[in-house]
């Protein structure tokens, strides 16, 4: 079952350079490893913003919370959600 | 080079039906043409809405305009383009 | 797997009025329909607007897409769809 | 009387961890104490989100704004009260 | 039970005069007789709208929309509804 | 002379709890004052927002602004002013 | 007493041409007849739209509403506004 | 004197198709005579849109407005102009 | 060459009070100086805000620019500029 | 590949001055590099923002968000990227 994620990172500025750079690194080892779980199918950047456009595919709303609120910046994304169903018109 | 266009189709209720009719069977008809030539890699219905969420790759903003105009539901749809760059995160 | 739909009916001032009727009858009938079949559990009005809150019931983004356009008013419907988690402080 | 109500936290970064887990805890203990007392019938998280969309059964606009502001985060909520009334079209 | 209610009248510009006229005059009674029943406290122009503010008191939710739905302008107005509650710094 | 002012409340969460409580104290004060004086007609909490519904009687604009601006929370308040005229239906 | 009013000018593309261009006449006269009682001080055409921002002087927040609804375009005109008081640093 | 204005196409879809085309080629000859007279100096297609970036060098204000009123799309065009000024770090 | 602003000071609440205390007197000194330089026509407050509606005559947008720049308290300024032309139906 | 760029400076007020002083010094330098490379085309301050309409010209979206990257304010800037086409109308 798909989902459209747009993610937006806004980590404060005043937090420890120290703290973000591991959050950032834990990040993009969590984004790995859901991946190579096909849970988090793609991910791409949006040109000019700390932001990104994902799709996911899980079992459940349930188990999309508990991905998108595993990921170490978590506290710190705004993330809408759309879900996604079969287009008539798609040839996958 | 990928974009995600989010379109959102708005067809006045007093157009004649069977133009309506035709308009949808040729929007089909070119929707699959796209995909099978590549540059339409996904299509995804927004759930609830008569909209989708679709991903092209295409060579440059000029062909994504053609590509785009080129669809025959083109006069009603509401379309935002968000241009896409490489995650360093993906894996893809 | 549950999901929150703030449905707002928009119907076009100079539709046949006795097409609208019917299009309410056959809505009502659905709306019955699909809460006796346990995919619609909840359905309120917005005090002061033609539109509801309702909560769905579905197995997927696919059932639930195909529920929402099942309901005869759906081509005047404006829909927003929220994918709802269990929440941890919850005692149901 | 039903009301709906769309919370989103907003706590700031720089509260003192400690206060802000005892704010949590606290609330979940109020959350569950609200729901036994029947005023507070359902809850559910927003997907990908730190809010909730949450249905209230109060006697009066009064008891419901004390309701909510008896929820130890309130000063960090940012809350939208939609007051909802019976539809002609549920069966409950 | 107080409520305040925002509403802005959208009359189609090419709805039948006369029925407007009728609706007008028919709006007007309406809003007079609930005013005398005391369930319509206070009704204020917006200055340069064709809109208005109201205060209503009523026992219910469902007395409201009953009310508002009463109106014979209901199906071209746009209201939104704020529930208001005592404020502790008011003398009345 | 009426106006709907909308105000919503928005203290920093860093200032000093005792500044913070001696500012709602006085703002409780001033606020009873102008009730008193009669320029502050009606006072109403918003349900479950730190906000209120307010209907202001002056005899300028400056009055108005000399009025809002004597609030001791004024520095902290985000008001939005609507200036209201005689509604034809209105029996008051 | 002064306010700032942004008036966008919406006529339906519609309506009968002899009749737009009577109000639009009627408009112009009553545009000059306002300035030349004073009640209407400035008038500016904002750049690339049909819709302007002006400056009325009226005794009341009644009166301003008689000189906006007295406009004969008033029906197609969407209004904004906005009360002005007197600046402390303005050397007017 | 530089402007940016940005340019969506509204045309209603029950106008005459005729009088649309005319109104299209009249619009091109336009656009292109005011590039040859240095006052339109850039013309951007925004993809998937029926909508343009433009760059106007213009006297003043009000021969912006002479300019953007001219075109014979004007009616139908909504505009959003922004004044540029030299920008401290740009080479031109 | 006229020029509507709108313009809204938001001065963060933990800027040093003399600092903000110097910065508002030299505002007031320079508004004043402009204003005997012919560049700043009108200047008056929003009502309820800490906000102005302002009227500049200058020469260019970049002299515009350069007179809004120079206003001390700029930095904090959040500022909505819109050009203004002749309008057909002004006597001034 | 065109793309129009409306960049905002957001710098947070409580930033060291001298790094603040030293970031607008690269983002120059960075900027006139870009303008000599031929991908920075156009860079316009907007009047009475701290913000820019920027017009690029890069091989693709990755190119543009390297270059957009690049900016010493890269982390300060609030970004829109709008896509851009060769207009049917224009002579360049």
């Amino acid at each position: 079952m798909l989902f459209c994620a747009r993610m937006e990172v806004r980590i404060p500025h005043d937090l420890d350079p120290a703290f973000v750079q591991s959050l950032k690194e834990r990040e993009k080892a969590r984004a790995i490893e859901l991946q190579q779980q096909g849970k988090f199918l793609h991910l791409w950047r949006v040109v000019g913003q700390y932001a990104n456009i994902s799709i996911f595919d899980c079992a459940s709303n349930d188990e999309l919370h508990e991905v998108l609120s595993s990921l170490p910046l978590f506290p710190y994304l705004q993330i809408e959600v759309t879900p996604l169903a079969r287009h008539p018109s798609s040839i996958a």
